[in-house]
């Protein structure tokens, strides 16, 4: 699982409701139904201009850290935008998703509350878009019920995710809420009615999960009302991260350390450029393949507004690491010294980023009870 | 599953947090641990005289039909007296259970108001006791979430009714409902802080695996309150439920067309035990292994108080099946006469009924929150 995650898939397969999930999340990733994902994003894409109103988007952060610059430029960057053009914006913070994978929650308040400043200092607006947490919404985790009687356990186990993570495990018996997490990450954005889920194309399958559930319930156990399901259908917002890697050249990470977190002030991350990993040849060139720790900079200041990599190399020319590092530290201080001087701002008034989250919460929950009330239309459990 | 669930387990066991949850749930069958868990029941049962208040017993069950006099005598016979001695009596009407292994909710909202008909007929009285809906639940039903992370799937494998509902499926798929079966049931007992559960011997390892998961989540997830765990620890009450066949001679069910419904008439009592299958032999003797259709019947006929069994059968001598049906029905309906009665007039009272339900519903959703709250405290999710 990845730290941005909330998942989607090829919008191809809607007829396939009474198929054997496996088979079809899998296909949601082969060439034509990724092609057909893309084409169908872009379409959704230029229509958000002309008709955000039709849209709900829900994204998903779970806190099991501070957020950093891969975060941002993967996915929280695009936050503001979507919401400034008129999208209903939803940004969950899964708190319950922290325990998938490990035994202890960590110092969860903390990072929900750091999470709850970060997506407030990149633009996200509490007036206009809801920031709620998973554990605050019952009806929404009800779900789960209904839900689970819609999927056998063997597609929980070839669900391509599921799968990936019990790899990755590496032999750790595989908890409940692990198998179960395609089922609890579809409660997540059916309750809320989102019909748009910013994914990367490998979390294509999750969204394919929570889709079929949606058929699935309105084929057994019908609607609350003639004229529509009771879920609205989740469609994919394909974005192509650019691949930013750690500091030391590998796959970033928390727990690695190689990071620089949006939080950090200058200074860190100074220090923290000061230490990244290059490479003994003093000309700097942009070579992503050949020297990729170089590269990794040069599209780390690129993306702050430094100019395009290339041109920045040959800038820089025999510069060497040291002026690549300069330039890079100012080009990320200088793009988020806005962000964090918001932060900073909100991170000192816990009581405002309690209220936005009770706020959102307060909003989530009023959506959940009454997307349970028509579950309970439908499935004829209204006593 | 049986109709009238909801489990425990020896109370031996409660040291073994960290044990192989497989093991400790075979184990609680048993005999060393049997013994232990049939000790203590009696144990609880002489302390129910005493101190009542120390006790919340909860009880379920599944609304997949009527509720018929197997049901009666195997359980809901006692939740008068337990009551009546001063225990806190909570019903639970498991209404998310009945698609753990069908497709559908069948006529769902006619057996839940005929559940909570039979139940108050019987005698339970609400303003005492508690009678409500799983599915009504959420702040209960969202516990799965975190007692997912608890167990391990290997374990949910290895639950005893889970493997025997995975055979007796006979290689229909297992859905996600049924595999975290006990997953939800230990939610359903633990929400409401009960902990005393009435069980046959067989779902002895449906309250371990709530008691496992209680112990788990006290040691990973700390408390709310330094002086307790979050949950209470429930316990069984064992109950010598007698066997009772249908009137074909096979297991009682619904499905079978052989059972005596609590809301049949006289008449319809009289016509169905006179279609009750007995044997060529005039001569009405007490024997269970060589004529169980004719004990069964002298054995119901003495649950409805007309003498014990071998008795009757001495005074029936040569009277033949004949005879032995008219006793066994004069039996059965003077038995549930008053029963039936006060049925009739509750069942033509729907606007009671559901206010009967929605006041119990709302009861547990009152403990539900507070439980709720202490899980958040307990794992820092408190914002």
């Amino acid at each position: 699982m990845t730290q941005h995650e909330m998942t989607t898939t090829s919008p191809s397969s809607n007829s396939q409701g009474a198929a054997d999930a496996g088979e079809v999340l899998s296909r949601s990733t082969d060439a034509a139904s990724l092609a057909r994902s893309v084409a169908r994003s872009a379409e959704i894409e230029a229509d958000l201009d002309v008709n955000p109103g039709r849209y709900r988007m829900l994204t998903g952060v779970r806190p099991t850290g501070n957020m950093h610059l891969g975060h941002y430029f993967g996915t929280m960057h695009s936050w503001k935008g979507i919401q400034d053009r008129g999208v209903d914006t939803w940004i969950l913070v899964a708190d319950y998703q922290v325990i998938t994978d490990r035994d202890g929650v960590g110092p969860i308040r903390e990072r929900v509350l750091s999470l709850v400043a970060d997506s407030l200092a990149v633009g996200v607006d509490p007036r206009r878009s809801t920031i709620f947490a998973h554990s605050a919404v019952p009806a929404a985790n009800q779900l789960m019920l209904p839900f689970l009687s819609l999927v056998t356990e063997s597609e929980l186990h070839r669900n391509p995710t599921v799968k990936a993570e019990l790899e990755a495990t590496d032999g750790r018996a595989m908890s409940g809420l692990m198998l179960t997490y395609p089922v609890h990450q579809a409660a997540d954005i059916l309750f809320c009615q989102a019909n748009l889920v910013p994914v990367g194309k490998d979390q294509l399958p999750h969204l394919e999960q929570a889709r079929l559930i949606a058929q699935r319930f309105d084929k057994r156990y019908g609607r609350a009302v003639k004229e529509h399901p009771v879920f609205r259908r989740p469609e994919a917002l394909l974005s192509e991260a650019p691949l930013l890697l750690g500091l030391d050249g590998e796959k970033m990470s928390k727990s690695r350390h190689n990071t620089i977190e949006l939080r950090m002030s200058a200074d860190e991350t100074a220090k923290a450029l000061k230490k990244a990993k290059t490479d003994s040849d003093r000309h700097i060139t942009y070579d992503p393949e050949g020297r990729p720790e170089v590269a990794n900079l040069l599209t780390l200041a690129s993306l702050c507004g430094a100019g395009e990599p290339q041109s920045l190399a040959e800038q820089i020319g025999d510069g060497g690491a040291g002026t690549l590092k300069r330039i890079t530290t100012e080009a990320v201080n200088e793009f988020f010294a806005p962000i964090r001087a918001r932060r900073a701002e909100l991170a000192a008034n816990e009581d405002y980023l309690l209220q936005v989250l009770a706020d959102g919460n307060a909003k989530a929950n009023a959506v959940a009870e009454q997307t349970l009330d028509a579950v309970r239309t439908a499935m004829h459990m209204n006593y």
